[in-house]
């Protein structure tokens, strides 16, 4: 009832910087990635689960490092007088929600359990270049009760390889995952003296950031480290750490590994922890053996910056652009839940930063975005008396499992074929005067004679994206 | 590393009241529900939107009357000196980002602009019993530029029928789409001498209170609104108001409708408005006439208590709980997106409530909670040695399409057997020792040898919930 003339000065929306949002074309590719990793998850035998988008602050906060970066949420005319409700904020990763969740279902839980999870989740940065303030992860977790097999660590990257390499777009990408044990490390400082945690942590943060930094950076920050610690002769630690640096190196496979280690004078392999760091990643490695040469390699200068991480880790990357730096990342933790179960629950985790990577894979033209619609064949409208006729053949098709869009109007045939052209729907289905059917392949221009009975679309398996 | 008996007194998490969260057994229904109603709109050819979780306050407040229930959102630790970020808050509908969307990228859209949408919205809200402050809706709008065919408005209940109707664990519901336009009720209050916006208004709130408050409370409600009104003489509105309730009946039919008005005393077919909106009422009903006798019926004391709809209106109710309200509702709007853009662009949508829905076939025990893993078999580890070969054994099932979980130790079988009981997977494959494999049903417990190369569950069908 509002009259276009008289309205007043219109406002122009525009897009709020950090939280993306996709055309239709852009969003059905996005679907399907979804689609395909969900499908990879679920052949693996992992459930589904959501979580609430919010959960109580303090439960966020017990991961204090990350606190600036937590939204709150506050309803817009509270009454002051109310304290009945916990402060509430929008979660920043979906460990700690899961982490609550395992805590409080835990008597109807299965475990191991191995779950998947694609929400979003908000991190309330200053927006800058490539930074989200709402983005989607795919994750996937095994947690144990007391103990969790290390068949999970080498399930975990066979999974994510299959999920890298089926995401339409990825098909040209060279993708590895690189996998390390941090008990190698751990082993390793301790057998030179050094196993104050604090000192372990400064040093696993020095070495994440050698592939940002370069190598005269991490040797600065080891001496800054040691220089404080009277204990310890600064020169021979940089001289260990340089020994340790030269079996950092990349293994193809578990033998290579052994053999390299065992041979070499800078490391103790009879010390116990790097010897189970060792074993562990032998494992996973021969686990992993019927994948093609090269998508994994051990790879011991992964550390990954969280302290957290006790055994395996895992970085996924870019063999042509580095710089892209961890597309998947992980590893696997010794108690999931400790501030709210008295039970230890040991686990294992890989975490896909999705929009990052989709968003990337977008700017670069590397997505098909002909398609603004899911329809895979329009019905045209010859005339009006033929409405009911036209609605039937639709129905038909639907039956047969067809994705459909009947034209609305009988408008002339130019300017229908223009509409399925313009919403990039492949196929169009002509009833023709004397009742006959035809199909038009958009794409080629061919026109053929079918019946609507039994057709589906000659390249139905590379257009259904729904599997 | 940390230990279990040196750990603080733990702290029990407690679920967050109105934010639903559901055990993955449930979840997996959830999905099959999200599944079968995006299988429906694509399979009319809608397409998917996704838009933030956030609007600019500004944004969200044009539609001032829910002003109280919004969230909004703040960096925990904000620089108080930063003014830089608009104010933002979560979105309490998927309509206002809607529009924001179409008015922003309205140039990148083909019109009729026909999108589903199926997101979180957040409502501020006291929690209290089964209202969700975080829940998913469901939604389908066609969007036309200056006019859009009637033919969508038909299009819609057909959609929510079938959508109603394949929801699993719905199967023994009975569902009845109620349709009306509100042109015949408005052309109805001209025809008596009420044209005042307001007072227009205001009898729409009172005829849709109806089925909660009873007659006698709608008439004391019209009573009150016309004895502030001088000029209207409220005893003889009344009648008039009691005939159109003699009229406001239930139609199956265009040609029952049509009947019946036209032989009506108490209604002026002549009258342009009336006649639009029982013209437009039998074109939807006439198109609606392959559905079940009764699935549609045309319903005039449908109205909607939002005045933004100018046409058709939609209900949906259970046939057997009319106390639930409606399912699923919507309309046509004559502009969705006036405060943004200069052009007209009518709509039409629907949309369901989906959580409140979900949640109530949960309560009642309508779903089925069997299976707590969307493995569709396991496969069992008879030793160490074989672990390459069910690695390589679980890989032909993946590769076949099939959802596997490959049992992580070698223990006995029967604590394996078990552990596919507790998670409800329904086939187990067995390696025999001389090579050969055998399939437990997990149901009746018959066993049989299979080819794993060619081997496919016998209910594949009824089991695989992402068709």
């Amino acid at each position: 009832m509002s009259d276009a003339a008289s309205k007043p000065k219109v406002y122009k929306p525009r897009p709020v910087t950090g939280f993306p949002e996709w055309l239709p074309e852009v969003r059905l590719i996005e679907q399907q990635w979804f689609d395909h990793i969900r499908r990879v998850f679920e052949s693996y035998g992992f459930c589904s689960i959501e979580t609430p988008s919010v959960e109580e602050l303090d439960v966020l906060r017990a991961k204090g490092e990350v606190d600036k970066e937590i939204y709150v949420i506050e309803r817009l005319h509270k009454d002051e007088n109310d304290k009945s409700d916990a402060r509430l904020a929008l979660h920043f990763d979906q460990t700690v929600p899961l982490a609550r969740y395992v805590a409080q279902n835990f008597n109807d839980l299965v475990f191991p359990f191995k779950r998947y999870q694609m929400q979003r989740v908000w991190r309330g940065e200053r927006p800058q270049a490539g930074r989200f303030r709402e983005f989607y992860q795919c994750d996937i977790d095994v947690i144990g009760v007391d103990n969790l097999p290390l068949h999970f660590d080498a399930e975990l990257p066979a999974i994510m390889w299959e999920v890298m390499n089926g995401l339409p777009g990825m098909e040209n990408e060279r993708i590895r995952v690189h996998i390390s044990n941090r008990k190698i490390l751990m082993g390793f400082l301790e057998s030179i003296g050094v196993s104050d945690e604090k000192t372990c942590r400064e040093i696993t943060t020095a070495i994440d950031k050698i592939a940002k930094s370069g190598l005269p950076l991490f040797y600065q920050s080891i001496r800054e480290i040691f220089e404080k610690l009277p204990d310890h002769d600064t020169q021979e630690i940089l001289v260990k750490m340089q020994e340790f640096g030269r079996i950092a190196d990349l293994y193809k496979s578990s033998d290579e590994l052994r053999d390299k280690l065992t041979h070499s004078e800078f490391i103790d392999t009879s010390h116990q922890t790097i010897r189970e760091g060792i074993e562990e990643l032998c494992f996973v490695m021969d686990n992993l053996s019927h994948l093609p040469e090269g998508a994994v390699v051990a790879d011991l200068s992964i550390v990954r910056g969280l302290d957290y991480y006790t055994g395996t880790v895992y970085e996924t990357v870019f063999l042509d652009d580095p710089s892209y730096g961890s597309i998947c990342s992980g590893g696997r933790y010794d108690d999931l839940a400790s501030s709210y179960i008295s039970k230890k629950l040991p686990g294992v985790g890989i975490s896909i930063g999705f929009s990052r990577l989709f968003a990337r894979m977008v700017d670069q033209k590397k997505i098909d975005t002909s398609r603004k619609s899911p329809a895979e064949v329009l019905v045209m409208m010859p005339s009006e008396e033929q409405r009911p006729h036209i609605i039937a053949l639709c129905r038909t098709l639907r039956e047969n499992g067809l994705k459909v869009e009947m034209y609305h109007a009988a408008k002339k045939f130019p300017d229908q074929l223009k509409y399925a052209s313009r919403k990039g729907i492949p196929f169009v289905l002509i009833t023709e005067e004397d009742g006959t059917h035809k199909i038009k392949d958009m794409i080629t221009g061919d026109q053929s004679e079918v019946d609507p009975k039994t057709w589906t679309p000659p390249t139905r398996k590379a257009l259904d994206h729904v599997a």
